[in-house]
Parts: C-alpha cells; structure tokens; sequence
C-alpha cells in the first residue's frame, strides 16, 4: 500500500468554491490567507502528512501506546514526529497571531486536520485534543491565563486534554463527580478520577494542560453545577519555566479496537490531595466552557470521519487498479481485468468518492461559518454565521462519522479476503474509524442535539436560511439545462421531504416528549444527506461554469459533475425514504416491554 | 457480559409458522423429526452453546491460533470443547441416519448452527466446512469414497476443509493453478499452494479431509477444466485405519481483523512431490462439486450474520437494561433512566430486533426448501423447492452478512465508549462480522449470482412463486383489519418497486451487460429487505391468529406484530427506495475514468 497523498484539487476545489476563501482573506485576522499562501500551506501540509506522518501509521498501530508506573510511552517515531509537528508549527495555524499562530481561517485549518487525521488518525488526537484547549482558553481564559498557557499550546510545546467522562457520567456528563476544593491562594484542589481521556499521559510534550470538569462545594446538581479547571502536569512558575509536578497520573490504558497508538487513560486527581487546579471561566459555567471545547472537537472529529474514509478510499482505488479478476465487459477477451472495471467495485469506489467530496465541502463550509461567525465585521452576520455553524456541526460530526465507519467497511470490501488481513492495513481503518460515532458526543446524542436545540435555534432561522438556498439551487439546475435535469428533480424530491420532516418535529416534539428523540437518528442521517447533495449539486453547477469558462482541469470538473449526479442518483433516494422513519415517532419503539426485547 | 441464551422462542416460532415443521417430519428421512423431538434436540443445543461453546469465545478471540513447525495450536478449551461437540452428536444432525447422522431436517440444523455461530463463530467454523464436505460426498462421492469418509465425517471425529482460492484465483476461482497428475494406481498426485484455507490444519480431529480443487492435465482454461480431489492429512487404509501422512502442510496464518481463533491457513501440497489425492465426482466437474460445498457454506454463512448479530443483540439488551444515563421520559424524574428508555436506544434495539427476526425467517426458509428439494416424494416440489432455495441462497448468505455488520455496529453504538474497549466483548462481535461479507463469495458475488443465474432460473419460476406469495400476503393484511393496514400498505408499495426494479433487469440486461452488475447489490439489498419484510408481516397474521386462538406466549405474539410493524415502517422504504439506483445502469459508474477516480 502507497502512502497517503492530499487531495489537493478537491480541497482547494471546495476552499473556492463552497467556501469562499478570497471573501474569508479579507477579513480582520486572515490577512495572510491569500490563495496563493494558503496553495502553499496546504502543499506543505500534504507533504508531512505523506512523509511524517503516514509511515509510522501502521507501525503505530501494531506497537500501540503503553504505560507503565503511570508513565506512557507512545510508538516509536511518535516523539520525532511530533517534534517536527511543533518545528513546522503546524499546531497553531489556525490560531491568532497574537499567540504565535499561524491567523488561517478554521477552514483551511480544517483542510490541513484532514490531512494529518487522514496520514494518521492515532497520532493526530494529540493536537485535536490541543486545539479544544487553546479554544476554550481564547474564549474563557483570564488575560493571564491565556498569557501562562496559550504560546505554549498554540506552539504544541505543551499538550492539552479533555477530562469530562467519569465511570458513571458519560453521555449524561451532569452525573460528574469530581470535586474541587478552593485553596487559600485562590486556586483550587481538584480530586477525582476520569476515563477515557485521550492521551492523558504522554512524552511528546514537555508538559500537558489539563482540563478538567468537576463540582466545586455547594454546586447545583446536573450540569448546572459543573466547573472547568486547567490542571497542568506540571504547574508553571511565574517566569512562565516549569515547576512542580502535579497531583495526577495515569492510572491505566484501555485496550481498545483501534488508534491504538493513542493512549486512552484512565486519569487520577488528586490521590495525595494536592492536586492543583484553577478554574477557568467561573464557577457552574463549566458547561459553557466545555461546549467551546466540545464543538471545536466536534467538527474536529468530524474530519476524522471525513478523512479516514478519504485514506481508505484512496487505498482501495489502488488496489482495485492493480488486482485483476475475472473478464469484465468491454475489457480485452481471455484478460483478467483489474477489478475497477467491474461495475459492482466502481459503485463501491463512487459511493466512497461521492460520499467523501459531500463531507468535505459540508465541513469546510461548517468552518467558514465559524470563521465569520468570529471575525466578520458585521454583527448581524457573525451571529447568522455561528447559528449555521451550530446548526451544521451535529452533521458534520454525525453525518461524517457514520460515514467514516460505512466507507471504511466498504474498502475492506473492495479488498476481498485481503480486507480481512491486517497485512493490507485497510482493516486498521475500519477499527480505528469505530470510534468516530462514539466519542466527542455519541452520534445519538448530536441527533438530539440537531432536533432539540438547533432546530429552534434563533427561532429556526439557520434551518430557515439553508433550505431556502437549497430551492435556489433546484431551480439553478432545472435552468441551467438538460444534464441537471435529473439531479433538480432528486434533489427537489429531497428538499421536500426534508422540509416535511421539519415540519413535523416542528409541530409534534411540543406535544410528545419522545417524538423528536425518536426520529432524531434518521433526521440527521436524512438532512445531512440533503446538505450533501445540494453542496454537489452546487459544486457540479460550480465546475459547469469553469468549463464553460475554459477555466482549471477539465478532467477534474468533469469528474465533479459525475460525482454529484452519482450522489443525487444513487445516494440521495435513501434520505428522501427516510420521511416515514423520522414521521413515525416513537410508537413501534415503545410498544414492547424490555421483557419483550430481551425474550 | 452473560453468557449467550439461545432464542428458542423465536426459532421455534419460525419453524413452526415460518417453515412447516409438521409437514417435514413427514417427508423420507425425516420420520424422527417430530415437534417434541426437536424441541428436545434445541433445547439441548441451547444448552452446549451456553455452556460449552460460549465461555470459551473470548479467550479464544485473545489466545488465537498459532503455527509453529506447520503445526496448529488453537486456544485453551478447543480442543475439549470439540471432543464434547462430537461426543453429543452434534456434527451431524442433519446427515443420513445410514452414515450415522441425525437424519433431521435442514431447517432445524440450521438453528442449532445458528446457536453454535452465536456462541462461538471461530469455533464453529470448523464443523461448518465439515458440513460442506459431507454434502459434496453425499452428492458427488462413489460409494467406495462415502464409505471410507462419511461416517468419520458426520460423527466429527475427522474434519474437512475446502480448498478453492489461490493468491491469484478468488472470486475468479476459474484462474486457479493448483494441478493434479495421475498416478499409475488411480489416484492423482496434487501440488500447489491454497490461501484462506480455513481450519487448515488443528489439532481437534484425528484426520483432516481436504477438498482441493485443481487442474489435470490437458484440461480446458477457466472454471470448466477444474477438478476436485479428496486429500486427506492422513492417508487411509483399506480397514478404515489411518495410514501414512500425507504431502502437504499448513504454511503459515493469517493475522486477521477477527476470528483470531480460526485458523486461516496457507496450505502447500506435493512439496515432496507425493501428495495423493482421490478425484471426485469426474475429471473437470470440479465447478459442479464446488457448487454443492458452496451452495450448503453459503447459506450457513448467512447463518453466521444472523448468528453474530443475535450474540450481539443480545448483549446490547443487557447492557441497555443495565446502563443509566440521563433522564427519559415518563420515567422517574431526578433518577437516571436505564438506556433503553431513551428512544434513540429502543431504535436501535428495535432495528437489530426487526432484521434478526426477518433475517432467521429467511434462513430457515431458505433451509426448508433444501429439505424439500431432497426429500419430498413429488419430483416437481423437488425441482420448485430446488429453484426456490436457490434463489434465496444468495439473498441469505449476501444480505444477513452485511447485516452482520451493520448490526454489530450498532450494539457497538450502544455500548457508547465501552463498546470500543475490547474487554466489553462487543467490538470482537464487530471485528469477527467483517469477514462475513467476503468469503464464500463476496456479497458482490452473490449479488451477481442473483441478477445474473437466479433471476432466470426456470424461466423465472422461483421468482414469480415468492412476487405472488407477497401479493397475496399484502392482501391478507388489508383484510385483516385496521391494525395491518399501514403494514399492507408499506409492504405493497415495496413489493411494487421490487417487480418494477425485477422486470427492468429482464428487460435491460440482455441488451446492456452491464446493467445488470450495475444494479446487482442495491438489488440484492431490495429484495432481500423485501422478503424479510413479507416473511416478519406473514409472521405477524401467524401470530394473530394463534393470539385469537389463545395458543402461544401472549407476549412474544405481542411483540413479533409490534415488530413486524416496526420493519415495514421503519426499514422496508429504504428498500422502496432502492428502485431509484437499481435501474440507474451502469452510467454514472462508467462516466469516469481510473485516473478521475484516483485524482
């Protein structure tokens, strides 16, 4: 198997032309995101990512992290490639200027997260988890925290975790129970114990921060009463030099299916009782602070749905090119063909494509929105922009992240028996890939969060704003000529039934407290879908007009009309199916009894 | 997690309502299967698989298998849990009752594999490719061959194994090279390497009977110059007893996703020049022979979805039950609710529920038409059974395994974070389904099996009996009354598109070779969703009228309608969906080139 190489033509296809990149350059903190910077960047990108960062993905798998008296040793290679992670301060590009970073917009981070997710999905959680901190401290940090912590993490010299899950607080995070004490000196005692904490322990950095939920005396119960704290391994002397070692430690690893170069740790505070935390963001407002984290890490984790399907798709082409099998028609007479010919594969290979381009531009556009959301000079804009964002990020972190395990499972597929063999490496993408669905927010839980809150977010006008651009976008097709024909109408079929599905949770979750949870899962499989479509039925629309114009590749925008055709042919009809399954509430679902369900 | 409790409900309701028992156990041959007999043999099984087979799963999956000197070593417990399988007659229940075997129908040995798959999948193969052996000599074997081999066979005290894929000849088993030369007294001497040779080699039976296809010389090219050969590890004399060791060896194994405790070997004969191997059923009728193997494999491959999607099932049920999180409606306020109360949980419950429950009338059925195709008196039942079973072969063994899958998955889902760790056991159940889809012929392959052979066979009759059995059970439901209206209604606009999709592939395939291949899996899909459908609504009108005779278990009746409700609602418009991209045809497939798919 080749090593990964970005698919450059696409990113910036959909930087360009979904996202529009030239209007995000002019805003205030994106001076430099000129095209031909961000061309570079991204080629740079591209470059680790084939030649850092890829090769020691397999081998990272096989070794695994390890820990041993609390101490964790990642994989060899991890330290010197993460050491040149930080040298070509790739940690930070997206971060302001102020702070060393690199001032790119989020979606030509994205891009670049891509990358590296999709070169090594093990190693990348470290910065992922990084850049919720550094989030989380831009928005909620006191000046002098941000001045202790931030250099440090925007340049990855120091790592950041996320410490919400405890044994019996998972999806329901309310249910934490690690205590913070307050201490003389203003700053807090923390104790508890997490799980689940992605590279809770590690030797890549020189110190890792942190954050850490917990209840402080007297709080409320649920996630009313739920404080965040920054809780470094090391605590920070006043010259900003590194001074004693925290109360913490890594109790234990788990064995898992996949990233198993990832240390996932099960994380102490406070065991001798002096663990030292400070608290970031005010007392109870831990939850608000912790959505920042969290929906930065959701898109995140989103392009890790995104991007180990592009690696798995970008395997199987490979190896449909070069392994032969059987006669297939139109090949030469008595030739094994290479199995891309064989009509079955490529519809295998153009679900993957098709699919794999709709989650690209969904989740670049999803970080356009929060880069206008943040930087646009207009008010009114920002808070359109960041309601789309929410709006769009359960998809993007749902949608992406089913698809991530679905396409992953179809390139084993494509590999036959070989698939099963871990030799090929193909199988690691569909062990690693299962995670996606789970963490950062189980995908029940974004769909809950698509159709309890986002729906009615600023009284539906998100929601209100993206269909209104989807009819535009039927009608450009239905104008535009007879070979969008077709895809006007699947698309028109789609929209309505998406508007109908909306419609009725609109009128129906008042009255029945389980009708939104129980159409939840199909609703966002369903407007994700829809999302995706009408982001290729635009991009199709998009390359129309360069080729008309006699501008870029041809062979490129060629194949960008046929893969939203695919996608709005083959794909699209199972979202618009899905009508019935959001529309039926939660009968069938609670009509039996648990007996009944175990008998 | 507990142990795994075999669904006697459930099977027995199948066979009784689904496949007609009574009517088989009239049949020749079958005389002992009488209903209390095979309750006694099911429940009994139940027991094995509870007690033998399932502790060992587990530790079997962390030990594996291992080769040292082309020796095999399986896990702890393998080798006495085998002696007991063969000890309680369980090998061969279903074989003739003149080579010692059980002389039960297909249909309820299909349910014991069914339990022993859910228990223990890597164990169970073993006896699976030992069954496919016995159905090949049972067919295609001389008397002097069945008499050397079959009782040894069906008692279980010799294992078998099936040699057909070569590194260069999988699906295209017509590529093979593996050759075969006389020898002066009538044997053949066999030399050639075969992979993914499933127990291979082990240590549980005091002989191995390898079926090995291979090419003598002067035969034609491709699948119609191929042969099978009897080769045994041990030779075996003339009084039965075993003679000298055979040329051949296990290479080496597979390091693989799942299965750890299969051996999947590489398997080299006449290395020394002196591998002896008896022809069966005549030179160059290799394909014939596979096909018998193949056809018994397949459906009990489709056993094995159904079988890990059960286990998984099952334990899903009980984690839901015992897992709290969050608050649900109608339950307790301030007390956290125990998952399954949450609706997004009861959906995905209900969604492996639902396909199991269609999954298992499928099988049985597909079991019982074998049952019919060999036993019943009338020669015309015989060849319609025969036609019917074959059509539904592929439909069992492609659609339950990708369900294996997606089912897995989702009790993965359900499990939230404990689901990726592997000491929850769910993620063995995900990685042991992978290989499901891929050998006994890819689902790609079956696909095409059902578009290309299936669909013509006798001139379509098996198709036109299953269509009009669904018009006439659709009708039935809307003459029921009320409470089966919606399910008619659902069931017959599937039905519709599923005749729709099936007479475009008559109409276009002669015409276009690759249309059919085009719309083959999405196809398959349908009308295997269609069938589970159909089968799950007759179940339904079965168990209402046994609920208004007063007969049965009021709570499962209850809840197999709630179920079938459940599957036409919520499942069965995916695959009305599905007529969309079935009669695309190849267009959009094509529409690309290689180096478009790989920009």
């Amino acid at each position: 198997m080749g090593e990964y190489v970005a698919p450059l033509k696409d990113m910036r296809f959909v930087l360009n032309n979904i996202v529009d990149l030239n209007a995000l350059s002019k805003l205030d903190g994106f001076e430099h995101a000129e095209s031909d910077v961000v061309d570079a960047v991204l080629e740079e990108a591209g470059k680790f990512a084939t030649n850092v960062l890829s090769p020691i993905n397999k081998s990272g798998d096989l070794q695994g992290s390890h820990v041993k008296d609390a101490v964790v040793t990642t994989p060899d290679g991890w330290i010197d490639a993460y050491a040149q992670f930080v040298e070509g301060g790739w940690n930070g590009i997206s971060a302001p200027e102020e702070f060393d970073g690199g001032g790119l917009p989020s979606a030509v981070a994205l891009a670049t997260v891509e990358m590296w997710n999709s070169a090594n999905l093990a190693f990348s959680l470290c910065p992922l988890l990084t850049q919720g901190a550094i989030e989380s401290l831009l928005a909620h940090g006191t000046e002098e925290q941000q001045q202790t912590y931030l250099k440090k993490l925007v340049s990855g010299e120091w790592a950041a975790t996320m410490n919400l899950t405890e044994s019996q607080a998972g999806s329901d995070v309310g249910a934490l129970r690690s205590k913070a004490e307050p201490a003389e000196d203003g700053s807090w005692r923390i104790s508890g114990q997490k799980i689940f904490i992605t590279y809770g322990d590690h030797e890549l950095s020189e110190n890792i921060i942190h954050l850490v939920l917990a209840r402080t005396p007297g709080a409320p119960a649920g996630t009313r009463g739920i404080s965040l704290f920054i809780v470094p391994k090391f605590l920070v002397n006043d010259d900003g030099s590194l001074g004693a070692r925290n109360d913490l430690k890594c109790v234990s690893l788990e064995e898992k299916i996949g990233i198993h170069a990832s240390p996932t740790a099960v994380m102490s505070y406070g065991d001798e009782g002096n663990c030292v935390g400070y608290l970031i963001g005010g007392e109870n407002k831990g939850m608000a602070c912790m959505f920042t984290m969290m929906n930065s890490a959701r898109l995140n984790v989103g392009v890790q749905g995104l991007a180990i399907a592009e690696r798995a798709y970008q395997q199987a082409v490979e190896y449909a090119r070069d392994r032969k099998q059987g006669q297939a028609p139109g090949m030469p007479k008595g030739e094994m063909a290479p199995i891309i010919n064989h009509a079955d594969v490529r519809r295998m290979l153009m679900t993957m494509k098709a699919n794999i381009e709709a989650m690209r531009c969904l989740i670049y556009l999803n970080g356009e929105c929060l880069d206008k959301a943040h930087h646009h000079p207009d008010e009114t804009v920002r808070a359109e922009s960041m309601g789309m964002a929410e709006l769009l990020t359960p998809m993007s972190k749902g949608w992406s992240t089913d698809l991530g395990v679905e396409l992953a499972s179809i390139a084993v597929q494509i590999h036959g028996g070989m698939g099963f063999v871990e030799e090929t490496g193909v199988g690691q993408y569909y062990r690693d890939a299962r995670i996606l669905p789970i963490y950062e927010g189980t995908n029940g839980i974004q769909a809950l969060d698509l159709v309890g809150r986002k729906l009615g977010l600023n009284g539906g006008a998100p929601v209100k704003t993206i269909l209104a651009d989807m009819d535009i976008v039927v009608q450009e097709l239905a104008q535009t000529g007879n070979e969008f024909t077709a895809m006007s109408l699947q698309l028109g079929l789609a929209v309505s039934a998406l508007k109908e599905a909306t419609d009725w949770l609109y009128t129906n979750a008042p009255n029945d407290p389980n009708a939104a949870p129980a159409g939840a899962t199909p609703y966002l499989r369903m407007f994700s879908t829809v999302v995706g479509g009408y982001l290729l039925a635009k991009s199709a629309l998009k390359a129309k007009n360069l080729l008309a114009a006699g501008d870029g590749d041809k062979g490129f925008l060629d194949a960008k009309i046929v893969t939203a055709n695919f996608f709005t042919a083959q794909i699209l009809p199972q979202a618009t199916a899905l009508l019935g399954p959001v529309t039926e509430g939660a009968n069938t679902l609670f009509a039996i009894t648990e007996e009944q369900l175990s008998a």
